[in-house]
């Protein structure tokens, strides 16, 4: 069912002051950047993978304010890693047998993610405390 | 620098219960398990990646003992994402430029990891929280 580690979600307080750093000491590309109004975040992808070895990124997450989940995520826990998302080839199959299988949905249906992408998120609460994310890409 | 996103390290309290779940809800596919009494672990890596995609997995961390990096970890925070591993062609390099730019080593020389990689971890508070970790593959 999962196809590849798409990506870490990791939040920080200070988005272009992360991006220098992850592009000056890991020499990692920035390919995106984003505001998603419905997760209450500005945040950049930054690409991991060698092209012909699978995509996948670094994602920076910097909330529009304190009151969304990376606000709270970072009040409560300061900088760090965020959650993990997942490829899949089929998000709607995927999340019908995650279902099934007693695992409690966020997004019982699919919704808008990063550069195009289809994504769902899991309960962290069934995923042994892991927020976990289902990524379906805009070409996959 | 960043070849691949190696794997994320999950710690848990229970790694047969944990590894069953990862099995029947994601379909990964176990392919070790080890003990490393030098990080205070017992371990269990998930392939996720097709073969032909580059390989990466989840690794299931289980502590040998309340005292212990991993046994510290849950009772503050409770189970979940631990670190993010990523893997590079030559390990000794990366820590020399990663060093270079100011970032403290845990690991000032790489040591031993799952499936005979060569490992090595860099201090989380320099890298924005993120418990990171460097991966040169036994075969890389």
């Amino acid at each position: 069912m999962l196809t590849r580690i798409d990506h870490v979600g990791i939040a920080c307080r200070n988005l272009a002051e992360k991006i220098a750093f992850y592009e000056s000491v890991f020499g990692l590309r920035q390919v995106s950047e984003e505001v998603n109004e419905q997760q209450g975040i500005r945040e950049a992808m930054l690409q991991v993978a060698a092209p012909d070895a699978g995509m996948s990124w670094v994602q920076l997450l910097e909330p529009l304010g304190p009151d969304t989940p990376v606000g709270r995520f970072l009040a409560r826990r300061g900088e760090g890693i965020h959650h993990v998302g997942y490829g899949v080839t089929n998000i709607t199959a995927a999340l019908d047998s995650i279902r099934a299988s007693g695992v409690r949905l966020i997004d019982a249906r699919p919704r808008h993610g990063s550069m195009g992408a289809s994504i769902a998120f899991l309960h962290p609460a069934d995923v042994g405390g892991v927020l976990t994310e289902l990524v379906q890409a805009a070409d996959g």
